[in-house]
């Protein structure tokens, strides 16, 4: 291979820079980013996540002319150190850390102090001078490797894990009530037993030759990407299994060599809230790992001035740097190893949506970035976060003034939540699965625990900080968390929760209990807690706030204002009712993309005549109850068309099959063979006429309107008549009328037909025109291949993808379940197509539908109304469609206006730097175009970087860090 | 207009020829070619096809600029025969007759006499010297005029004919018994009382203008196109709408002049048998309408010699001519005017199966069509009547021994059927519908019962010969009937039938007995008969039949055999056990196309561990199920590989849900719960967790194998170790392993890698290898859509059409019944897609994918096993398609043999012809291409044309003709 494997970095220079995270993972990049700028990193070297894919093809081996290179690399860190690899002397020691394109915090595996043998550590103890820190550092190792590279797992679930229980029986035999209260000598003793304990159990002896560890240690690494932690996260973030891990070597710096060593980790602004101030802790004379030992509680970023000024001043002008060099808030790592301070890892932070919108906004006031950068920054689905619920402050306040408020956390994950208590993350997943809601609450939270946690409304820790797992995953996925809750305390056995409570005695609550969670205030509420708007809705949605007294509100509106400059795609709202509608306005919508008029005929008073009208024994009695529907349809559709205030209204013909109108227990057709005077037997017999094996392929759709003609005259007569009524009192309305399910042109020029006629009969009875569209869903696959021929009658399409979805992959959304399930543990599906557009299939097909449609009417208007119109990734596919507009819930409008506008801007760049590469960059350019297109696909990870320091805390899994 | 919208034949020649059905329909372009080659034909002219779509487009109204052309046209006629229209001393008269670009016999109107008013009629009497037949002729116009020009129908269904119900009342006045019995005086009244009963029941004049009469006729003739009778007529054949008819206009000649005049029909070959003898009937002094009186029958051609030798020999010669000249056996009609001898129509003839394999395979025996003609000439779907079953005749000679031989009538649609009678069209319907199996018994059929006949299993009818509606239809439905029966007679009213027995007294039976008829042998048994194979399956199949003494079987093999030799297309059989193999080899089967294996499931002792595996509480179970299963499967894969000796065998993998293997009674369960060991209750809790919203796009085909890879396991074991035992036995095998409803390339991937291992495995334990590939069906969009990624593990592909329809176009097949009953009805559909691939939608999905296959793997092996690989139009499709092979069930092979061979032969022409018209012609040549794909995808209607001269004899309708 003659690509390059290795990229060395330090002494103020790298191989790499910042934009290699495809190559060196994003731990990589930063590293030979931060050496390039100037930033002190120990040195070290990266190897590629090439040689990952190549480990894999080989069948999980390691290229054999790697080791060449590995051991030129190791050279260079050598010179840069001072120190000898396998040097008995001054030994070089490594950690070796994973590092994929995006953050997969804590899911991979990582291996420090790498180097250490009977030899060096002896080296290490001399030159220290300190043989227990050396001889401890020791014992680490050897665990950390027969654990991540040898296997040393608990063989059953009931198993301890072998090192932890050789650990306790030592500090036993030697009355030590901590670790650190061993002895050297019993550090040694561990060493030779721990050793031994892996030859007995994997029949191997420990690799006393360094360079042996590192192959190993490598090998591992690159292993520790397709195990079950790592599996799982990627489904949840949609990140393909081929991208693979880079793997970082770097020279060990120690926080715990003494009163002038520590290790901390820093946000350069609030990630929670988004507040331009730095934001972190540390722990003097510190290895993370002792954290985790759950003795000494952190300290405030902000008292490091008061106890090392220069090393506080060195951080701050490195916050600086970092900040106005990658123009992005950095989640950064660092150790002081006596005095001096390095850093171990920058990249962009996970932040809440709040945060991103407010640190996008402010940066782009503080000319750091343009409003365009602005607007790329902010993850669209993260603008979710400033439209959910808060509680309702009076009735909280009523409950805290009942004595209900428990207790009081960090505020980790905005919004508010109630739900069941629960304690593991399997019961959060099987309650949530029998329809229940839950909070799960924990002493802490684990990579593990993540298939649990999505299925919760939000989580309560008793430990940890903002930086903790449970926080970051709260900010990733838009749950509501309070972490580092210290008056919670658990008895797992017993499945009970204690709150010890400042005034008053202890409360204890079982499973099952509801509690309320405020994840803005970090307030725990004992019972269940209505909710209310956010902010932005307050303003927006209720109008009971006004703007000037709402900074979040504030910049939500800057924001999406500078995204509709930058927007060609109009967005439009799926909204059936006046009410909708207006919410739908109050988000920006365009238009109404859909208005599914079968919702009109569950409301008050419809159902009835709905019925009478499916039960009917002719034609007439059909139209008699068709006659019954006419007005009320009329009324809601005025209402439409008043709202939308001369803004297009797309309306849709009956679609669901007519079984689904119809009672199925023996009492509803009781009641509705004496409503309609029927026998009961007719109306069974209707009912089992109108049943179908395939109700998702059966009679619906336009299949119904040519079955029965007079149901869609009825309801294009209650169109039209009702624009009239909406025109005549000073409205200006533009109907279109949509007809679903059309995959034959025979479908829809039958249904057009109709539509066209009424609409005259009705303008010359009043006397009064308003322009109309005719259109139709294209969400069959035959629609989409004959769209030329549609397009003759057709004056406008809108996909309809949540079908279209169904039936190009054969898969019913009903059904889909199980499938999905396996599909995504396999990898056989990077995400859940109902969510995100799957371009490859159904993109294929909607191609041709555009095509073919526009070939015949290059003025075709198009848009899509599945659900996947408010999902960012399938927006931005739909921008590189053509479509004209999206249609999606009215709560989802802010986050397609944005996502439309990134769609838009990443256009135009792509376009400028085509222009700038020339016709010989082409081929380069667009092999990037195609990731970048499969990285936004895959959603969420785009400008959104890299995880938190919080797997330091994350109990077992911590070890893995210095 | 700049087209030519009316041409004009007659007097030796013609403007339009043969060709130009399209055009000039079928009678037209017939008349013309006639004219051409010297046959002699009374002159006239037709209006284009074209200006029936003008009549329709501008809403029902005859282009004003036509006028002129039509009188210019009229003069030429007025030229050649030397009379007048509307001249009072010697006037043309002229008939106004639709015609479609296939034949529609008697579905459509026509005007005869046309141009007879009070002055002309006078003209008339005294040119012909019989004031009788003037008026005669006059009062038949009117009638005929006031039915199909002004719509004077009867009202209500208890309604009579308007004008019958006024000569009823004449004759009574007059004494007479029949309407020939009525003197000049009172036809004479006749004529202005019809006039009286129009006007007072139109409000309108009868025209006595004949250029009126003309513009009004030609306007209904167009009009009829769209009538009741025409629309079912034209969806039972799939005949599109937008053909529209032409309208030929010629001068009458009369076989009612006296008796030296008559009228007949002929075919030039017999259309039963094929035998080349010359086979029709004529009648003197008659026109058509004087049969349907049913005073006289018509005599044999063979005694025309004796009668008028002249005429004899002239219409032999024509017989020679026509046949030479069209070679092909042609239905001719020919009226003699005084002594005169004109042809009136020529068309290729209608004729069963049987006939049209020994007519295709003698004509090239006779040198008068080449080989390939042969195989073009013959419908490939007729090739099922040689292989449709006949009584037993054992069986059949005791039931006539017993006595049960009730009657014998005319060998019209060879086979043999039982059933149930019935006498009206609309009981057979209903019968049929009820799932019983029916003989439709009458005086005799009409167009209106079509739909009736369609679900009958054969017809039986008292009167009319082998050119009667009934017989017509049953050639061309292939339905088994009997005409001409005279011994029946029939009750409506009592619904009985009365058969008056040579050999003692009339037996009466009732609606509902049962009745069985040999449609070779022409004779009706009472009771139901058991039936046996035909000849060739005799020969073929049951080889209880010697070839040589088959001499139906040895023109099916020559035909064949000419086929084998033109075509590209391989043929292989859908099969699943080792005997339908044998009957597939014995059809020409090339391969197993598809071996469904849970069929497998279903046999003697395999539902048992099937269900075991399905209700399985752990994979250990499961497996253990499936060990009994793969003995038994293995044996059958065995059993599949022997029979087919090498050729290559498809075997799919499991692909229904597995629901459909459980019970779902009670009683079902608890046996299935006492066999397995388990709970009544867990039983029912798999079987609801199974049970699926939509089945169909349910959790099946690879789904199934991913979610249980065990299963797969399982079965490509058996598959592996099956063909290792042929193979040691010596048989050669070369399996291919297909994997169902592949939507996703790493679908395939899942389950190739374990085929592949589990390969690995069985050829490790035995020693021996074979080779085999692993395929996919591509059955829904997606995967075709996704073809080129898929074909990247994927070593051939097979299309599953069933599948892919009902996804395209989102509509079960189970829930198909009421949609497509009306989209028929509304001609959305020109034709069922399950029967015949819809080329647009299905067809452009699967050209993507033979387009993406091939463009990853040229040498793909692409074939297709839904049902439609045993439908010719289909067939003809995957030819063009380029697929390897089409495979279908065993008794289409022969279809598809034919089918397959006819798609080459047509595209060897088409390029031939393309060569021919160089690139000059090149835009002309598509249209016709794509005109030809359209009528081939139609069905039915290539190569076979126009109808018979039944109508005739067909009840009212029949006086549509002189």
């Amino acid at each position: 291979m003659a690509t390059k494997r290795i990229y060395s970095f330090g002494g103020g220079k790298a191989d790499g820079n910042k934009d290699m995270k495809d190559v060196l993972g994003g731990k990589g990049a930063g590293l030979a980013e931060m050496s390039n700028i100037g930033i002190p990193v120990p040195p070290g070297f990266t190897i590629t996540t090439d040689v990952c894919t190549e480990y894999y093809r080989a069948g999980k081996k390691l290229p054999r002319s790697l080791e060449p290179e590995l051991r030129a690399a190791l050279r260079k860190v050598e010179a840069l150190t001072g120190k000898g690899f396998g040097d008995a002397g001054d030994p070089l020691l490594v950690s070796v850390r994973s590092g994929a394109r995006v953050s997969m915090p804590g899911m991979m595996d990582t291996v420090l102090n790498l180097g250490l043998n009977d030899r060096t550590v002896e080296g290490l103890a001399a030159r220290s001078g300190n043989p227990r820190f050396a001889w401890d550092s020791y014992r680490r190792f050897v665990a950390m490797f027969g654990d991540v590279v040898l296997g040393m797992k608990p063989e059953t679930k009931e198993d301890r894990d072998p090192f932890e229980v050789i650990l306790t029986a030592k500090k036993e035999a030697f009355g030590a009530a901590h670790d650190a209260d061993l002895p050297v000598e019993a550090l040694r003793e561990l060493v030779s037993e721990f050793k031994a304990e892996i030859s007995r159990r994997k029949k191997v002896a420990f690799p006393e030759e360094p360079f042996d560890q590192l192959l190993a240690a490598v090998g591992a690494v690159f292993r520790s990407w397709d195990n079950d932690r790592a599996i799982a996260y990627r489904q949840l973030n949609g990140i393909p299994a081929e991208w693979g891990t880079a793997v970082s070597v770097q020279a060990m710096v120690f926080g715990n060599m003494g009163d002038d060593s520590g290790t901390g980790v820093a946000f350069t602004r609030n990630p929670a809230t988004g507040e331009d101030e730095f934001y972190g802790e540390f722990l003097v004379n510190a290895q993370g790992e002792d954290v985790v030992a759950g003795i000494r509680t952190p300290q405030k970023i902000g008292e490091l001035q008061a106890k090392w000024a220069d090393v506080s001043r060195q951080l701050l002008a490195a916050r600086e740097k970092l900040e106005h060099h990658y123009r992005d808030m950095q989640d950064i790592e660092f150790t002081i190893e006596r005095g001096r301070l390095y850093l171990l890892q920058t990249r962009s932070g996970k932040r809440t949506g709040l945060a991103a919108v407010r640190i996008a906004v402010e940066m782009a006031e503080q000319r750091l970035i343009s409003r365009e950068d602005a607007i790329l920054r902010v993850d669209a689905e993260a603008l979710n976060h400033l439209l959910r619920p808060v509680f309702d402050e009076a009735k909280k306040a009523a409950a805290v003034k009942e004595g209900r408020l428990l207790a009081k956390g960090l505020p980790a994950g905005p919004g508010a939540a109630s739900g069941r208590l629960v304690f593991f993350a399997e019961d959060a997943a099987a309650w949530r699965a029998k329809g229940e809601q839950v909070v799960l609450a924990r002493h802490e939270t684990s990579p593990e625990d993540i298939r649990g946690m999505a299925a919760a409304e939000g989580f309560l820790t008793a430990f940890g900080g903002m930086t903790s797992h449970a926080a970051l995953v709260a900010r990733q996925m838009g749950k509501v968390a309070i972490v580092g809750c210290d008056a919670l305390s658990f008895d797992y056995h017993a499945r009970t929760m204690t709150v010890t409570r400042r005034a008053g005695g202890d409360v204890v609550l079982k499973e099952g209990h509801w509690i309320s969670i405020d994840g803005l205030a970090g307030e725990v509420i004992d019972g269940r807690l209505e909710t209310r708007p956010s902010e932005v809705v307050e303003v927006l949605v209720e109008k009971t706030r006004d703007a000037r007294s709402a900074p979040t509100y504030q910049r939500f509106a800057k924001l999406l204002s500078w995204a509709d400059g930058a927007r060609r795609l109009k967005v439009r709202a799926n909204a059936d009712q006046p009410d909708q509608a207006r919410v739908a306005v109050a988000f920006g919508a365009q238009g109404i993309g859909l208005c599914r008029t079968e919702h009109m005929f569950f409301g008050e008073g419809k159902i009835g005549p709905m019925r009478e009208m499916i039960v009917a024994a002719t034609p007439e009695e059909r139209r008699a109850a068709l006659a019954k529907l006419l007005p009320l349809q009329r009324e809601d559709f005025r209402g439409l068309f008043v709202e939308m205030a001369g803004r297009p209204v797309t309306i849709r013909t009956l679609d669901p099959p007519l079984h689904e109108f119809l009672p199925h227990d023996e009492e509803g057709m009781r009641a509705l063979a004496e409503a309609t005077g029927k026998s009961v037997v007719h109306v069974e017999e209707r009912i089992e006429e109108l049943a179908e094996s395939n109700p998702m392929l059966g009679n619906r759709g336009c299949r119904l309107g040519i079955a029965y003609p007079e149901i869609t005259e009825m309801q294009v007569r209650a169109i039209f008549e009702a624009a009239i009524d909406a025109a005549e009192a000073g409205a200006r309305v533009e109907p279109e009328v949509m007809i679903p399910l059309v995959g034959m042109a025979k479908e829809l020029d039958h249904q057009a037909a109709v539509v066209r006629r009424v609409a005259q009969e009705v303008f010359a009875a009043r006397g009064r025109k308003v322009r109309y569209l005719v259109g139709t869903m294209i969400e069959v696959p035959r629609g989409a291949v004959t769209a030329a021929e549609i397009a003759r009658t057709a004056e406008f399409f809108s996909f309809g993808t949540n079908d279209l979805t169904q039936t190009t992959f054969g898969l019913s959304r009903d059904d889909v379940g199980p499938v999905l399930a396996r599909y995504l543990e396999e990898e056989i599906l990077a995400v859940d197509p109902f969510v995100s557009i799957d371009q490859d299939g159904v993109g294929a097909l909607m191609r041709l539908g555009v095509a073919g449609g526009r070939a015949t009417r290059p003025e075709l208007k198009i848009g899509i109304c599945g659900e996947h119109g408010g999902d960012p990734a399938s927006v931005g596919f739909c921008h590189r469609l053509g479509l004209d507009y999206v249609s999606c819930s009215p709560y989802r409008l802010p986050i397609a206006r944005l996502a439309a506008a990134q769609a838009a801007l990443r256009e135009a760049r792509e376009a400028a730097s085509k222009r700038r590469a020339g016709a010989n960059g082409k081929r380069a350019r667009e092999g990037r175009i195609a990731r970048d297109a499969k990285a936004a696909r895959n959603g969420k990870t785009r400008d959104v970087a890299v995880a938190s320091p919080a797997k330091k805390r994350g109990g077992r899994r911590a070890q893995v860090r210095a």
